[in-house]
């Protein structure tokens, strides 16, 4: 009766590990994706030397066993992120060097990081994962936002600079902008703060050769034609009988549908009969973090030699963090760098040039003289493509959890919601993507006749 | 070469306003307007015995003169709101009346309600409105949510409910949910925080005889043909040559075009070329307010009889705010009540009839037996509605206006925005919305050949 069983809009990691998973059972697929390629928020680009770079999501590790395992189906390998020597911190117009555990803090507010860091830990073990409105005293925690927690509980003007900055790094987006729920949830759904932030033995602690994206274009090679580019999905129509998904330049009718992007754009779809005012309202607040991401590439990984790990994390700069991104075979040196919430609204509004130079003084700043002469820089600000609005991922604002959590995930009639930011586990980390598709693919199996 | 001179999308009192004004310059306009009807956020509905009551906004009130001068010019009639007699506070269970300004609180927190308020006059009167991100001090107002601000500030409950339920009344909105210098500048563009909360000398100081929606209606009327309903627009395309605007069924094109829809749905029209990411990232970040109104009717406004002005102000109840919304000629008693912010999303999911019980039975507890029996009560979910999702407006949480509100009103080459929500005056209200239809008129007639 249906052209399918299962239309998917989006063609990144949720839909395709959707797709993958319902054609694994027998179920006929169409997956429709509005840009021209797949793989979404992951994206591979090259440096001039012809060396892979990933644009977009990056790296896995320990927990993330969704991820880990489909890489290993798709036969791809990892490799461990480039992680010895000393990190560096810059903060008032110092830079740092070090290699314990205090973030080359001074003393006293190391001390006072650790302290709320701790705090941070036991709060988060303490969210409700699957259901963060039922977690003990939700509402004051939701009432806030981490800014303000932040505020309340510390005096030290390093340590709340620390978070203002550590912050962005792990969401792209600003202390103000978060509920302290939400920041709660998120460090819980990743294990821990302690690995959200970690190289080794966290979230930073794998590569995948050749770059993240081929998860998806393994994927979506082993889909054939069901994966059809350019389909700029604008309607989605429900009845009794099925849905009909309309995009630009045709249709196809399915059993269900899958809609498996960003929740912002979510949103922007025209939905027929229209949603209930629970789930468009979600919609309209889950806006997108703002990160412009660079992979600066060097004749060979210098900082090395002066027994530098690559790690930076500054308080004084708009290229906040740093990391050594070397290729595997060590055959050149690259540093990505990220700038993160306000500053990549900031330089989104530069001229390519001015960026460049804005980087690469950062660069000198850390690593000296060096660092001034990459033989190339390749950049991608999330914020300004179409089809995705903004990275990592969709953030919940104070208030947001407790009133419209609920409609996050939960099918309306014949259309499920997957995607980074649906995930319990991993959530906004590539690893929650396909989690996510895979328990709409589950969903979905469970309603098929 | 083009089909008009201008087209208009949404047909309420914004886009309306800036088509009459283009009309009146000799322009050719094509408003486009997705529902059934003009209006907007202004709506016409009736009791079952045939009296007109306003299901959107319906007060108009001193200084907001572009609405005075409008109302007058399409020879409609505007009376003053009753507000004669004294009114309810209801908190802790009991049913407070007062006359004087102490809002019936207990005298400590009546005093403290008075200091915070004086405060935030005092903050407001300082808000640089024409460009709030530089507000002396915009930073720090804009890291802040109001609740954050109310929790530092004053340690007593009851003055800090009495704001947590002022806002909502104001706003549809709770407080964690506005940036601090969001509701600043709302106060500051609405002249002051006691012209929002007032009746007579304040913002529902009068009514329009037969319903607001008349203004958009007779501008309609003289439009004629120009207005098309039914025509959901979805894609704006524009080169150097002029716009081509697609709606479903059809196409058109013009010179420029005047966007004249909330923010949150301004976002969800596709737009070749893209738009700046600043200005997406607004969309993003303008979620609308949730409102439940309430027309409820008895044969007599018989609280009247009992010294009582109908306002009530419930610091316990869902139903936090109601006023004597009888018709002109008191030919019967009409309370006009609202569920706002958190109380409407909660009550978005009732069923009518529980949420009928929910009014009935807090009536009876403000003004006693008498309010057991309407003849009739009619309702309208702004959330519900597809093409306004959400009233009173759009809000601004924290960090908002400071990284993106310079994107608010600016013309993305040929596109131009208007909207309640992009007025400096009297934002959010029906007298913004007209002033920013004339604003984006006078914008495209100054570039216009």
């Amino acid at each position: 009766m249906h052209d399918v069983d299962v239309v998917v809009v989006g063609a990144g990691l949720a839909g395709l590990s959707a797709a993958r998973t319902l054609v694994g059972a027998g179920r006929t697929v169409a997956v429709l994706e509005a840009r021209d390629r797949v793989a979404g928020r992951t994206l591979g680009g090259f440096l001039s030397n012809g060396v892979p770079v990933e644009m977009g999501g990056q790296w896995v590790g320990p927990t993330q066993l969704a991820a880990l395992e489909l890489i290993e189906e798709l036969a791809l390998k990892t490799f461990p992120t480039f992680d010895e020597g000393d990190a560096l911190t810059v903060f008032d117009g110092n830079v740092v060097r070090y290699s314990d555990e205090d973030f080359g803090l001074p003393p006293e507010s190391a001390a006072e990081v650790g302290r709320l860091w701790e705090q941070l830990e036991a709060l988060a073990s303490a969210v409700a994962v699957e259901a963060p409105w039922d977690t003990d005293g939700a509402e004051e925690l939701d009432r806030q936002t981490l800014d303000g927690w932040l505020v309340a509980n510390t005096e030290d003007s390093i340590a709340r600079r620390f978070f203002r900055v550590l912050v962005p790094v792990l969401f792209s987006a600003e202390t103000p902008e978060l509920s302290f729920l939400h920041f709660l949830f998120y460090v819980r759904s990743g294990t821990s703060l302690e690995t959200l932030a970690a190289t080794t033995g966290g979230a930073q602690e794998r590569r995948v050769l050749g770059g993240t994206h081929q998860i998806s274009e393994r994927m979506s090679a082993d889909l054939g034609d069901a994966v059809r580019l350019n389909a700029v999905v604008r309607t989605i129509r429900q009845d009794e009988s099925g849905v009909l998904v309309e995009y630009e330049g045709g249709s196809i009718t399915a059993g269900r549908v899958v809609v498996a992007v960003p929740q912002t754009l979510a949103g922007r779809l025209r939905y027929v009969p229209p949603l209930p005012a629970l789930r468009d309202g979600l919609t309209q607040q889950m806006p997108a973090g703002s990160v412009i991401k660079l992979q600066v590439g060097y004749d060979a990984p210098f900082w090395r030699e002066d027994g530098l790990s690559g790690l930076v994390l500054s308080l004084d700069d708009a290229l906040t963090v740093v990391l050594d991104n070397s290729p595997h075979d060590g055959s050149c040196g690259v540093l990505v760098g990220f700038l993160e919430g306000a500053h990549a609204r900031t330089a989104s509004l530069m001229g390519a040039d001015e960026r460049r130079e804005l980087v690469i003084a950062a660069l000198v700043k850390y690593f000296g003289p060096k660092a001034a002469n990459p033989f190339d820089i390749v950049e991608q600000d999330w914020t300004a493509e179409e089809f995705t609005r903004g990275c990592y991922g969709g953030r919940l604002g104070a208030g947001v959890w407790t009133q419209y959590g609920r409609a996050l995930a939960v099918p309306v009639g014949r259309i499920h919601w997957a995607g980074a930011e649906t995930s319990t586990v991993w959530n906004g980390y590539m690893d929650g993507a396909i989690r996510s598709g895979y328990r709409a693919a589950a969903e979905i199996l469970e309603k098929l006749p």
